[in-house]
């Protein structure tokens, strides 16, 4: 028997596989997993490993790796939600969810680590030695919401979109100010006397971490799709690149000690499009299985390591700070949600309401960050109480939070999400809108998030996308794909159910549907047309869709040293054609 | 910067970039990759690196640590071969690839090592500190053809499928022979005197080994096919296990110093038709794809590790004993094929003609387990020149016969590999054959291949689907399967054109042209029926083929103290079809 030769590979496989077939037993069972979330259960394993293995060798049992979370456990975790992650919604909530992730952030640390300074005050408490610095490091560790524990959660709960995207996108978005304000008071504590300059400095890290992290992402994004346009004859490692160049992404951004999180996301958002583009359909499915695979496995991993790591000997218990922290987690982040809404409600049509609120607030579930953290605190007197705190945090939220949101959900009756996918009417609805929304923020002047997407939109086809694909000549419009895509999954269907002699949805017929925009798949489906096919009615409407849209004026710069304001060419305006029309009449 | 922390994950992502990039470099000028093949173009840059390498750091560059070239780069290579192994000619051809890898080997293995101790004991030469226990420890290590130069080599020249499973299967299995053998000789060096009963615990050893390897495999194949039944829940782990047990049967096998490879074969060879009818189109489209994308990957880092580790300070060199190590390996190699075939042609009908035995031989290439086992090899004074030899004897077969092969077998004229698949009609005929031959062989009473497989046939469908299988009520010939298969093709294809609406190969139709047994798929494609679809069809013609069709007899054991012999039960009987119809007559 040679164990030693094996151990490190078997060890990692034997863990893989126990999650694996953890999940699987969790399934088995239909009734467990729609009562308890599986984070609990799997907790509830680890605590179990854990104390198995403690009881066996008799001292505390390995504790989750910060390295190993952060470098091989979070990354796929993150690469799947930001490669899934809904761009729409995202892109219009953008500013309360950045306004989330970092005032409320910023909120929640100073308030907690001001607060529980405040307890420590307290004589009887024994907890006079923590000090201001210390509590507000332990703060900006406890104070942010775990990406990991709020997607276990929430995918299970099935809230409406933009709830979802709320929560989700601020517990991705805050590690950036996480990361800045953590390594900011651990310096600190490091430092004997502390400058106004360094305060200065730290608020300019938040946009260098932010920031960079956008950046490096997108540049490894973009040479990710701009690869992949060479691989047509060996499509095999096509996947390769996608996991390759934003695990790169990640680690270039640690490197560098910007936002990783932020980096892979940006990635993995900029990538995508092109991406799927150029790689054949199977390359497709097998990266999305992959990342849908490894980030659940990841996740099991987490949260079995989670329980694990709770088992033995690594804590100060002290009632008070304990509980307090409990109490100010939840008391800071309703008030912070509370005030930021009431500032995001002044400035939008489509208010957050005060359900949404609650949720918002009662979602912001801790997890393997903060415990990660905390482990990686340099070494001082109290660290065992923070790790007990932490625990405590953790177990407490995802539990008791966690185990109870889904009937705070069913009993406030919060809107859900709705189970069918838009249809491909509401799909030309929403584009119109679009497009008419561009027009009227064009002509009024105001330059809202409909003018920058139109802008964008130019910027894209025009520049990026020339680069970035390979067959750039036959550029389809996403309704065109939506329909291929449809066509695709109901030949499918149809071939599994070896009804291919049916009369079937036909390509002309659903494009008089669509200019119709009183389609539904449903009815397309029913319909049974006997017509010759004719792809080029396709083409039509998709010129006919784009030559009727309202495009926005390209405005040159404000000053200009060669031209008189207004004066741009005429071949430029002839493409307005709105306005053009509106001369001719 | 903080480069520590990151380096680990970073480099290896760096080099398995390095790695895919290098492969698409390669196949934009299409013209290169038909004349050289890819692994010398990828040891050439090997080459380079490891020279950029030791020019800036003016010492070796690192050598393939044979740790993770045993561990993480050559199962990835072996599982995708056992799981993509046609097991038709593999089965049909056991006998010749177990000869051809035992006794070949062995006699490779015995003949240099015994020719090279002979030159050793040329004076002038300075070679005679060099034991003949030495000798033939070096014999086993570079006996052994190498399937993952093979397999580069031999999956671009595309010779016909019999050569082929021949060459290859032998590099597989020879993994038995040349572990035990290669670990033997180590421990014999070590020894101070070796008894006879050493000897005899050797050739013992063998079966253990390979048997041992067999049994652990097909234990973990099985294991995962049980797995997989329970999956339904949870579509998205699914490819998972595939990968999950097939590596842990080749690290329990390697743990036991079992044979990890011939382990891992069997797994997947075990596994893959239970695997394939549990999980889903999409999670088995994933785990071809990965599995291939894996592969691909591995086979390129282990040939530019070969270059890199080539460039370096390992080497002593010794003329005499590296050119007679470079012919040895040739001749030996040739004769055992001679002599091997000589009597693998006494016994069978279809021989090995004499251009299939030159290609056999020529396709003797070493690879990248030759240069780890030498790495591995205990210090010894000689242990450099070892190293250079080894080194040139891969290079040779790898440049000179890899990039020769292919005009030799355009030269020599041998038997292709069809191009296309096999029509539904071939196949229809060809498992007519085979119950007709399983049928004669019960009748002459010759338990040949054909009763072995429809016994095992037999037990399969009665014991193991029932247990490894999800949805056994719906057991599907290969046939259906196919039928299936070309449906869901035919319809992608259809769905892509934008043609769904046309007549359409027609299941009633397709079934009629089944039993007529002259159809062929692109008449059948042809052909278009407005006909009404009728699925019952497609089972009407299963049950005739399943009805009609040759049963071998069911015979009891011997004796039996219950039953007479002969007394057999009626109903048993009367699935004999043929039996029961001579007995009508």
């Amino acid at each position: 028997l040679d164990y030693q030769h094996v151990q490190v590979p078997f060890e990692i496989t034997l863990w893989i596989m126990l999650a694996s077939l953890a999940k699987i037993g969790f399934h088995l069972y239909n009734k467990l997993p729609s009562v308890v979330p599986e984070s609990c259960l799997l907790i509830f394993v680890g605590l179990i490993m854990g104390g198995i293995i403690y009881g066996f060798n008799d001292r505390s049992p390995p504790v989750m790796d910060s390295d190993i979370f952060f470098l091989y456990l979070l990354p796929p975790i993150v690469l799947d939600a930001g490669y899934f992650m809904p761009s729409r919604p995202f892109f219009e909530n953008i500013g309360t969810i950045l306004l989330y992730a970092v005032v409320g952030t910023i909120w929640n640390v100073f308030g907690i680590g001001f607060s529980l300074y405040g307890i420590c005050q307290v004589k009887s408490f024994r907890l006079q030695d923590v000090s201001l610095l210390h509590n507000l490091l332990f703060g900006s560790l406890i104070a942010a919401v775990d990406p990991v524990a709020v997607l276990a959660v929430f995918e299970e709960i099935h809230v409406n979109e933009k709830l979802h995207i709320l929560v989700f996108g601020e517990s991705l978005l805050n590690d950036a100010v996480t990361v800045v304000l953590y390594k900011l008071f651990r310096s600190f504590c490091e430092m004997p006397t502390i400058k106004s300059v360094d305060v200065f400095a730290g608020i300019g890290k938040f946009f260098v971490v932010g920031l960079g992290g956008v950046l490096v992402g997108l540049s490894f994004g973009f040479t990710a799709a701009f690869t992949t346009r060479f691989t047509k004859d060996i499509r095999v490692i096509e996947p390769l690149f996608v996991f390759l160049y934003s695990y790169l992404s990640y680690l270039t951004a640690e490197m560098f000690h910007l936002s990783g999180i932020v980096a892979i996301i940006s990635c993995a958002m900029g990538m995508k499009r092109y991406v799927e583009a150029n790689i054949s359909l199977k390359s497709h499915t097998t990266v999305k299985y992959f990342m849908k695979m490894w980030s659940s496995v990841s996740d099991t991993l987490i949260f079995i390591f989670l329980g694990v790591s709770t088992i033995g000997e690594n804590h100060e218990w002290n009632w008070p700070y304990i509980c307090f922290t409990v109490i100010f987690c939840l008391v800071w982040r309703a008030l912070g949600v509370l005030v930021l809404t009431f500032f995001v409600n002044r400035f939008h049509v489509n208010t957050i309401t005060s359900k949404d609120q609650f949720i918002i607030a009662y979602g912001g579930l801790r997890g393997a960050i903060c415990f990660s953290l905390v482990f990686l605190l340099p070494d001082f007197h109290r660290k065992k109480l923070f790790i007990a705190a932490t625990t405590v945090v953790i177990l407490f939220t995802v539990f008791v939070q966690g185990m109870t949101i889904r009937p705070l959900v069913d009993l406030l009756a919060v809107k859900r999400k709705r189970e069918s996918a838009p249809t491909v009417g509401e799909q030309i609805h929403i584009r119109f809108l679009d497009h008419l929304l561009a027009g009227i923020e064009d002509i009024s002047g105001h330059w809202g998030q409909y003018y920058w997407k139109d802008k964008l939109e130019y910027f894209n086809s025009k520049y990026l996308q020339k680069i970035l694909l390979r067959e750039y000549d036959q550029p389809k419009s996403s309704i065109v794909l939506l329909y291929e895509k449809l066509e695709r999954k109901h030949a499918m269907e149809l071939a599994q159910a070896g009804q291919l002699g049916h009369g079937l949805a036909h390509p002309s017929f659903l494009c008089s549907a669509f200019l119709c925009s009183s389609s539904d798949r449903t009815v397309i489906r029913d319909q049974k047309l006997e017509d010759t096919p004719n792809p080029d009615v396709l083409d039509n409407m998709q010129e006919i869709l784009a030559r009727n849209l309202y495009r926005i004026r390209r405005t040159g710069p404000a000053y200009n040293r060669h031209t008189l304001p207004g004066d741009s060419e005429p071949t430029e305006r002839a493409k307005e054609i709105l306005i053009l029309r509106h001369k001719s009449l």
